[in-house]
């Protein structure tokens, strides 16, 4: 064998217990008592859970005349060391662009820099879903490794409409693939927005003000609505409010295929922190709500209301974030790939969360929605993507600092968590090793997923 | 006293008792005892109710092509003969027709020739939603008897987009005003419906098919949360399945102030009959569904799910209906002005209906959502618009005979009844003497309605 | 006519209108304008309501060792007063006893003291639910005017178990009677009752704590599944907390004919202030609960989860009600049965209620729910039962002062209220004018009622 | 290695792979690629799974004038050939006797006779309960590994009051046990018994009348509400209607720890069957419901509102259950134990269930929710308890044939399904190979249950 991780205690969905892994090249080969390899790694004391998933990232994306500061490179260096070790982020089709081109574009932007494993979602934007000719690859696009397509209700050039939608998402379940929408009404929060700035409403707070949770759990119900009616499945990201969250369980209790995302942002934050100095860092979409949402969030984290913790890492410089005459023109979005596992475990202590339910909503659910097969469980077969998650480490988060992520500043700044990884594993190789990052850029693969 | 009504039983929101009714030229001015007039009906053996309330009709109404087939005249002749002494209809303004101007010229259609009192919803059609400054003049159209406002999610020239949705709401509510929404997905059903004509599935039963109840449930929810942000109550026009029953239902159940309004149509007639000879007399929007939905629905009616049975009667003549190359030209509407109240009497007691909750829907409920401050209520001072319904006069329903719509064949042809207004008094007028009209066109007068 | 009231508004459950109100000896006889007689008074500025009615008092009740400090008389002046015109009190039968004779004896102390009209419940005690025989005088129970019958979950001597609850149930639903619940597992709460003593725990509080709120649900839950399997209506007295105000509603969407009341110490006040000073006091049973639960049960009341606004009116002094060694033996029970009214329209206009509400929960649905035929309403042939509540009259409650009921304290001492009954008329006279009592005992009656 | 299972797809709570799986002495030690040991079985075209675990069997159990016809040794040979490598039957302690008593006279008769390894859960019928001095031994009762008790709200002798009910539940939740409960209204369904009896009414379907799913549904929610109370997660044995159903799934949503556990009589029978010929056969308790509970209960066992499919086993001869002068006097029981797995696989996946589901209810749950640690997971460290479950393999059930349970008839006779057990290990040793029996009774050990 080549590595054996020893003495871990290993966190699977199906339970926990105590056995040595034994890696050949690139994959787990053997879960047993007493292994021997040439490497051996002692994790005693320490978790062994399967490689963090992280399925809604945003690396080097242009948003406006903006791009989120955290490159491929950086950004997978800073998720690798938070103990995930494979990323899905986004193609964005520009108007008239095939999506097979716009594919290939992306996987070059990625392919030579990533530190770790990642996959891609295919964006349909409003010019390929008003030109239904640009749908005819979408089997093509699933054989790329692609079956899963990023809709959005909100934001000019992304957003579709009713018929679009529908149209959008009968065809995707046509393939076997899966929807993943941004449900925020777009429209209306237009409206709200123009209306608040008329008013001289312009300061951050009016971000949170013009996007309420009731339009959010207005996009969350016609998205499941046209889901049933078009036949297809649902990922629902980013649900930032209980409201939406109960429009997702109503329809799981009906028995249809909805699932939902959360962030870390939408369990720990609070919008009101907007309207605090430097309230502007926390501009995001949807945005920061109240106590209230978080506690239901965890909740519905907790008891498999929601199936998923990603992040929608999307990072801003300070400088970049500041300055705006009013809110409209602040970038949105917010940096946490590389605290998400540590977050989670720390907090989730507190809010209902097993180890077994930690795992699953970080690693295998992202897993096994989104096609990622040899991924997210500890097993033979399965690639050697593994974190030793040191559970008495304590870490007060600071950016620059103790994390390393390409921006001067987190939302998180200042809060310590007990619990972080120690070594991280991507296909056998050793990338972490006590808290350092020892891979390389380039080591990362682009992933074939396949239908969930 | 001019007419006194007596021995019999009055049928009241608060209960049943007996009473005679005094009246003095238009209006109720005693309920008692023993009472003595110039004219006596012995309504021995009879039901006496405040005159019916049909909110939503739509008489000589231009629908593409066509027009109702019962104008003002002729149609509140029927209303008059099934009990119905007040009906609401529509303005439906032209682009750039002012609404106050829309008002007029819609009064001048109806004045003089209506034979019971009447007023009109003012509809907000998608040219006026999209001009902010036609909205200016809400007040004045409130002012002048209209503080309800029909809003359609459907129907190219009147369909709202959500933006649309929200600020019209939001001004009506600021008037005091009161929004009615036809909840469907238009542009949805459009694509549905363009789809089924390419696959030259064109016969009557397409038009059901290609308007599935779950996209009006999806209509429904979206209204219901965009007049939450509005800040604004909603009412429902003719509610068609359970599932849209479902939402409002939840609404009220948050403590939303919601209404909803189904028809005979919806508890009475099975979609599949779109399917059968004639069946493209049938089609209406929303289309028929189930028997499912229409237990569902007498039970939202009984329970208090639902606040109104109106009709929605929009006729048009077999000829009108027939001959049609697909079912996409079939002009919409179905005939029930007339025998609202003793299909809602004879079945109702067949799906938990109570007397007074059948006065309620039908009479009283009407009254108070749609600001009929002296309608609805056998008290004094109330208008004595009185209903002598005899409760053992069986009827065959048979449009031309039992009927007297202007429209030769009825969606109840050959149903038989037992229960049907014997008299009928509008404005202290007896208008129908033992089956027979014996008012004149042009004694109904405009409304002026005050907000509910 | 006798008496004439003139240009009131009337609050009734159909609406609110301005008429006169004509009696003849005891009954109404004419709703109506400008009317005149012998008597004349004004009701200008005032609404005119019908009387209250009161459907659980407890008059001169022995409690184990004490007697209820109100008796029939100072109850119903009390009453009268606060603008209840009709109070029903219980029959509770010796083991053994037959039912009709404890009847006669109930009735034989209540004939000729009370001040208004009066009814009476039927107790079925533990020994004659366990004695079959003792149940096969139901129907001429009914018959001598008393069907609805008490039973019991609670206390030694009266809870009923299981099957005897069941029989008990069937039994009443079989003469067409109703079967009203105090639910509280008493079993239960006798065993956390002895656990808080055994440590020590022996202060008021515990009264409260030894009673939570899912044992009272359980019990509603428990006497509604019996009922369903019994083929029984259901009514539960004094609903405390929300959990149980739940178990009701559900039971009312899967359409059950389950009815409930809450009484105003649960709408106002709060079970924490058991361990303020005089806690002891406001030991009842159930016990007062949260603020939570407080706005919890208003909501109910005012969107018809709940039906009736009764008092559960069981006064014991302040001498009484202290000194005790531990919580168990103080007689539980508060008064109200003055301040009902008017606390309901104060503290109602905060909490949804709308006059009709208020009225339908005071004195219609009373009346209706428990067969008062001739009572409820103000309409001609019903009793002449009218309450003139003037709303601009401000009114400090203190006992002994400004309330008259025969006990030393109130629970609402020092609350301020706006609203307060200027002129009650019972059966035709006067006997409450300008506030002062001007009735006589023995002037009520008791009334036959029939099933609701 | 001893033993390696090779080219078997495992299916596992985590998902599905390919692996080999290596054992030594009575252990998994690795799971691998490419193993070799001593003895390799071919598991190609086998799904390999956990040894099921069956949590609630009755075998030799007396029951009235009876004892179930399983004795240890057949009914754990049954149970192996089926795929169970684990039952959990139940103590059943005489009045005054010791539960530590109690618990090594039940191991002495299962002893050297089972099969397959066992574990027990204490009863704790009315005479301990009453005693709480017979509950002070708890503690030694879960050490000596019996972490589950049995109670009872229905049964002579068995049946808990509530206050026993409570107490028991707060005594086991202080020991970290769990109670499991049998939920069915004792007293209520004799006293319907009684009745029924007394009209003449004796036929089997009687005994499914006078257990009406209403009164199964009341003594849920009353454990609910009192384990809620008590502080104590809560089981539910034999689920046997969609009523009983909801009233967990609302418990759940309220954040509850209560189980959920159901059997495949309740999931593939119908309770008119007890009006057919033999329909004597299929009396059991709580009785067979209709297709809809059926139904119900799959989707609830497919979306996790129920969490283990139990068999409930109890068999009971054709000459037992036949002849009796009325339905009271015939035993109560079904066998299943042998064909748990493969109906289970044939049926669910026509109702919903996946293969991962599959396992966690008839597997992995059971042992998680009963602390068998080393069980119902397929990893190093965990008990070679494993089957080879051959997909193709298509079988009729006949008892005496196909089955091997010691019982004369099945109520599944003559039902094919498709896929069986080919070989199952117990602790490391092959027990059945292709479908025979090559164990010894006494190879199974009693175990040693740790706080779920």
């Amino acid at each position: 064998m080549d590595i054996v991780i020893r003495n871990g205690t290993l966190i699977t969905l199906g339970g926990i217990f105590s056995a040595d892994v034994g890696i050949v090249g690139e994959r787990i080969v053997v879960l047993g008592e007493e292994l021997h390899g040439k490497m051996e790694l002692d994790a005693t004391g320490c978790y062994v859970l399967p490689g963090g998933i992280d399925p809604h990232v945003h690396l080097q994306m242009p948003v406006g005349n903006y791009v989120s500061s955290d490159d491929f490179a950086s950004g997978t260096v800073a998720a690798a060391l938070g103990g995930t070790t494979t990323v899905i982020d986004f193609v964005e089709p520009e108007p008239g662009e095939p999506l097979l081109d716009a594919l290939e574009k992306r996987r070059a932007e990625a392919d030579g820099r990533v530190a770790v494993d990642y996959g891609l979602h295919m964006t349909i934007p409003t010019w390929h879903a008003a030109h239904p000719e640009a749908l005819d690859t979408l089997s093509e696009v699933v054989a790329a490794g692609v079956p899963s397509f990023k809709l959005y209700l909100a934001y000019e050039g992304l957003r579709l409409d009713d018929p679009q939608l529908y149209r959008v998402m009968k065809a995707i379940a046509g393939v076997g693939g899966l929807p993943i929408i941004h449900c925020e009404n777009g429209p209306l929060c237009e409206t709200l927005r123009a209306q608040a700035v008329a008013q001289g409403n312009t300061t951050p707070i009016y971000h949170a003000l013009t996007r309420p949770p009731r339009q959010e759990a207005e996009a969350v119900s016609r998205a499941i609505d046209l889901a049933a009616l078009a036949g297809s499945p649902l990922y629902v990201v980013h649900v930032s409010c209980e409201e939406s969250m109960l429009r997702i369980q109503a329809a799981r209790v009906r028995g249809e295929p909805v699932y939902g995302e959360t962030c870390p942002q939408y369990l720990l934050l609070n919008g009101m922190a907007l309207d605090l100095p430097d309230g502007e860092r926390l501009v995001c979409s949807p945005p920061l709500r109240t106590e209230e949402d978080n506690e239901a969030l965890w909740g519905g984290l907790a008891f498999e209301d929601l199936d998923v913790l990603a992040t929608d890492h999307c990072p801003f410089t300070a400088a970049e974030k500041s300055g705006h005459a009013d809110f409209t023109t602040i970038p949105g979005g917010l940096p946490s790939i590389e605290a998400r596992l540590s977050l989670a475990y720390h907090f989730g202590q507190r809010h209902w969360m097993t180890l077994e339910r930690w795992v699953e909503v970080c690693c295998t659910n992202p897993a096994r929605i989104f096609g990622l097969r040899r991924k997210g469980q500890i097993a033979p077969g399965f690639d050697a993507d593994l974190v030793l998650f040191d559970p008495a480490r304590w870490v007060t988060i600071q950016a620059g600092r103790t994390l390393h992520e390409q921006v001067d500043w987190s939302p998180y700044e200042g809060m310590t968590v007990q619990g972080w990884p120690r070594d991280v594993l991507s296909r056998g190789r050793v990338i972490v090793c006590d808290g350092e990052f020892v891979g390389e850029q380039g080591w990362g693969r682009f992933v074939l997923r396949e239908q969930g």
